[in-house]
């Protein structure tokens, strides 16, 4: 018999977004994000508050990129998370992240995050629901096995909003559309 | 320097929500679904394709349960995204599912599946978006520490899309909201 827990924001896994921006003096900007997720082909739903700085800049620039956070930077990725862009104009360089201009979106890479997707704004609801269409995917070529993101070498992190902990991934479990032909 | 890979729908972690809903005639269906995630407070969200019978589904009962998709039911969960519940009207109870009546939603809880959401729908429009408001989580009690949901018991499973892989948690990487003080 389950128990009730009340209604929350939560599932799992929930993921740890860094979305990069331009400031409007042309200075890169970074915020931690957990709620969103993929929402169609090729577009990404990310919810932003707007009174993030990241808010204003994704609206004026029409592009964001979204990167990975990963075991090798969590310091940096929490950081920018608990620091506002309103309160500290300089939280980019002071998480130690380095920008490099996407080739495709007018949205910083951050050097120091091995996966970046670069993202056009598609709409920005009042309901705070980011929609971008993925452009493209860059990535380190020291995360691919044959070409391909490979997540044991990416080792990205999930968020616990529960008990507020970063998990990184563990074993392969399963094989996905193929270990439920099992049962057909 | 970062490689091109093309657009695609990846990002890490993505989830592995079992989408439980009730058939016209009464008996309880289940599909599995990476798009999705928090929307914002209390909400959630995620792409169904309207050709599935969950689509039709949710929007004639209003309502639908996402359960999370853990280390011990790979097979079940796979099976339940193999196969459609168009060509196959009995896919619930051979995937070995058992389903309860949720208390709050005209939807059903799957009783193998140890954390569940039981969700209002809000919307559901032309791009497949599907929003539902939670309105309540259930979780088996021996999931949860101190009352919590803890994922070193629950066991979730993230979806890889590049590699087509499931993936359980691994350890414990970081704080969130704590971690990154040491750089304020």
């Amino acid at each position: 018999m389950k128990e009730s827990l009340g209604p929350a924001s939560t599932v799992y896994p929930e993921p740890v977004f860094i979305i990069g921006t331009y400031n409007d003096d042309g200075t890169p900007n970074a915020m931690n994000a957990a709620w969103g997720g993929i929402a169609n082909e090729n577009r990404i739903m990310i919810c932003v508050d707007k009174g993030h700085r990241t808010a204003h800049n994704l609206v004026k620039r029409g592009a964001f990129t979204v990167s990975m956070a990963d075991e090798d930077t969590v310091v940096a990725c929490d950081y920018v998370g608990i620091v506002s862009g309103n309160d500290e104009p300089d939280k980019f360089a002071k998480a130690g992240f380095h920008a490099t201009r996407s080739d495709k979106v007018d949205a910083p890479l951050i050097d120091e995050l091995k996966m970046c997707l670069e993202c056009r704004v598609i709409s920005y609801d009042d309901d705070e629901m980011l929609i971008g269409e993925i452009v493209d995917i860059k990535a380190d070529p020291d995360v691919l096995t044959d070409g391909k993101v490979d997540p044991a070498k990416l080792k990205p992190i999930t968020y616990d909003p529960v008990n507020r902990r970063y998990y990184g991934f563990g074993n392969q479990v399963g094989r996905a559309f193929y270990d439920g032909k099992a049962l057909r």
